[in-house]
């Protein structure tokens, strides 16, 4: 299967050499992430790309200066909304029924779903967004991969300063993981060349 | 791009036929999930393939009774270690030492990346190591929709009694989510013809 050795290709590459990566390609990535299955479909979270060389800059400074951020050809933060509300709930309603062609009061039932998240706290809400966001980032990999472009999630920056630098706080968002879509720089990337490091078949998977 | 169009033909199908899945795709789903990257490579996590009829049927009962855990055929339950121990880290050290032919001295500098983690409390752990399993659905996910294989992750269960049902109190692990695979019953799942609901990309992207 053509997946599992794009996905024996892939690795979370440290350097990269500055290539841009083809509009078309980078927005097949973005339509795997928007595709990306989230719980109830809510996709509570949205996708910054970075342009802005400035920005880069400083989120280059609040990322341990990981060179992947300046090397790299596309910068995505993804940010996960802090707090499920009724506002998001009734857009994503008003979205279902006009996608649909239903009316709105048929989602009633389904709605209420969403009560114990809508009641719920800032909490709660951000760390069940929060996985939803990692789903999509799995997707977004392996789309990634399968498009032959190289590709590094981070967790390794100063979440307080990104939400600061990007203005996210008045947002209901908060920055979760970045993605840096570009071309491994093979000769500066000691990692280019070793073998895939994994668990054995055996020790990830039991059988009950 | 194909994988866009197995995106698109994807959801959370609801209702299964029962059809069992060959083998062969259940094993590559479950290569393209061992592959899958995770913060550090650490994999803190487990998968346990339910084939017990018996605790499957439990299962079912935790799980809202959703029939896919019946009708499915292969059920698999993610769970993630609560704790990340030294002895979880010496291990990796080991297999990445092994792995590429490197005394595990050498990796002295970043076995100390995982001194936090092993100093941090259990909800610490949990919630980061709870968040890379997140990462292999997505690509579980994705490879079974390459491979045309249905599936539906789930979180409406109760953690608590997965725990209990599989043991896995003692095992340092808790059950996060639930991935099943088969093959959807079209004309018993009413969504199986509905058109995917997602934000528009203007909803889901910003530029920066």
């Amino acid at each position: 299967m053509e997946l599992i050795k794009q996905l024996n290709w892939r690795y979370a590459t440290k350097r990269m050499n500055g290539t841009a990566v083809p509009a078309e390609k980078v927005n097949l990535i973005k339509e795997a992430i928007r595709l990306a299955p989230t719980s109830f479909g809510l996709q509570a979270f949205q996708v910054l790309e970075i342009e802005d060389k400035a920005i880069r800059d400083r989120i280059f400074n609040e990322a341990c200066q990981q060179p992947q951020i300046k090397e790299g050809s596309t910068v995505l933060v993804f940010a996960a909304n802090k707090k499920v509300t009724a506002e998001m709930v009734d857009t994503y309603m008003n979205n279902i029924a006009a996608t649909r062609g239903i009316p709105v009061d048929a989602l009633a039932g389904f709605r209420a779903a969403f009560d114990g998240a809508v009641a719920g706290t800032e909490q709660e809400n951000l760390a069940w967004n929060a996985r939803q966001t990692y789903i999509a980032l799995g997707v977004g990999l392996t789309a990634a991969a399968a498009l032959e472009v190289d590709a590094t999630p981070m967790e390794g920056f100063n979440p307080a300063a990104l939400d600061e630098i990007l203005g996210l706080a008045d947002k209901n968002l908060a920055s979760v993981t970045i993605l840096v879509l570009g071309y491994r720089d093979a000769e500066a990337d000691g990692l280019a060349a070793a073998a895939k490091v994994r668990k054995s078949a055996d020790d990830l998977f039991v059988k009950y």
